[in-house]
């Protein structure tokens, strides 16, 4: 159900990277992010009686259209809760797609309470953005389709927001002698914190230009997976996430989000070491930004 | 050798449309337009002693830069006639493939004169960017591919300038009752006026934002296979290019530069009667635009 994204390869990279390497552009995703791939599968994994009452989840970003295409695929409706402060384009792309959005005041309503109460009430089944094996194990399909795709890889970069895409990708691959390294936004490295400290870490929600990127903890259900498979973590500011948007315009002809850009502006800065690695894949994790957004952060260098 | 570029969909292209349209993105292709295609048939259909003197074109365009990695794949070299007022990245990126560039001045010198002397003085082999039977016949495996991967067409839209991807696409799909229409820029309908009359007609170098399609008159080669296979020319606007640029941006994650939009920019403003068809193909030639252009000529609608 989920489109089997393209490999792209660009010359220029490869000689500025000084390795052979390969991009999973899931900006071409439906939904426009890897997102649709776990939400689709959380959902075509429920039994068919539960799912026959709907699915909800808590989401102001790309999970929410990516539940919404999800359950209207299945034929089943869905519940997306959102900030009332919420990007209007969102709100209408998740409506677009047949969902029922309900708003809720961030600051003073605990989202937590209002998902426990529409499952309660409505008796829906909740899917977490990330704290999910299922949508974990749905959004590694990303990293096998380049595996199977482009080859073998001596080094993967992933993106890492709440740990979905990096969890189900490293499983993915586990056993290939892939080193699986994560990308997180240098003002909000909790991730790499927790790595270095053996323990979930909490930092301050951090301000970065890279919105699917900004949690401040790892999962609950991810950590143990990137504790156990994850080689490394490394930041990536907030200049080199543009530099990274740049580029893939201009040599790549691919429209990317700040975190679909994250880990291809770490490799690009040279905050990965390479160890060798001759073969390098890179998830470009989505593109949902619109023209002014990014005409706005690429037409000059972003400081925070 | 060539990047088989993959087929995109949008359901909302699909909605406001009324039809199931499949995209065809050649700005995903090797150096970011269909051109790679043609040039490297041409380079690899020469007859080995040839090939080994060299390939020459003149250009200011995508097939510069595709006739010069064309014969870097084949380890020969390549000369590119360029006009001395081409934007210096183009002749950047076309060194940067290796070719050597020769500059010229259009308004003082005659650019056939200067490539029949190259032609003769060193022996290599002309490539032109259209009036290439070789040309055409690497142009049209864009649209073979879409037909391949996506099913059978009713409609298939395809960019014109000097005819070259008609040409190889009408001709590749041919027996297959797909009805093949052309979209050129309204400020220069040469091929249009050109059906109409039945003979080649010329027009003053359109003014378009469309630089890829700034032609004058049909191909002599690709005129005959255009009256014979293709249904219909319709004509674009700047403005509706804009448009496309920004759907293709926002809804596809993808880079057009203008003329590799028209096609779409047609679709989307209503211009080709669809007479029933319910599959419609669009070749999307070309990504070549720099980012400062891109932004400006999304951020107001353009006026010529």
């Amino acid at each position: 159900m989920a489109h089997r994204t393209p490999v792209v390869r660009s010359r220029t990279l490869d000689a500025r990277v000084g390795a052979s390497v390969v991009l999973k552009p899931e900006s071409l995703q439906r939904v426009g992010a890897f997102k649709f791939r776990g939400a689709y599968n959380a959902v075509a994994l429920l039994d068919p009686a539960a799912r026959a009452r709907g699915v909800v989840t808590v989401s102001s970003g790309n999970h929410a259209q990516a539940l919404a295409l999800a359950a209207a695929l299945h034929d089943v409706s869905a519940l997306v809760l959102m900030p009332a402060d919420a990007p209007a384009v969102k709100v209408a792309a998740t409506r677009g797609y047949g969902a029922e959005v309900v708003s809720f005041d961030r600051y003073a309503e605990d989202r937590e309470e209002l998902l426990a109460a529409a499952v309660a009430e409505r008796a829906m089944a909740s899917v977490h953005p990330y704290d999910d094996e299922r949508v974990m194990a749905g959004a590694g399909t990303a990293a096998l389709e380049l595996v199977e795709d482009a080859g073998p890889l001596d080094l993967l970069l992933v993106p890492v927001g709440g740990g979905g895409l990096i969890a189900g990708s490293a499983t993915a691959v586990a056993g290939e002698g892939v080193r699986v390294v994560g990308v997180e936004p240098a003002a909000g490295d909790d991730v790499r914190r927790s790595l270095a400290a053996g323990e979930r870490v909490r930092v301050p929600v951090p301000e970065t230009i890279a919105d699917g990127q900004q949690l401040p903890t790892p999962g609950e259900l991810t950590w143990p997976v990137i504790r156990e498979r994850v080689a490394a973590v490394e930041p990536v500011t907030d200049d080199e996430i543009v530099a990274a948007m740049r580029f893939a315009f201009e040599r790549c002809k691919l429209v990317l989000e700040p975190s679909g850009a994250s880990a291809l502006g770490a490799l690009l800065a040279g905050r990965v070491p390479l160890a060798g690695a001759e073969r390098v894949g890179v998830i470009l994790s989505g593109g949902n930004v619109d023209l002014e957004r990014f005409a706005d952060l690429t037409a000059r260098r972003h400081e925070m």
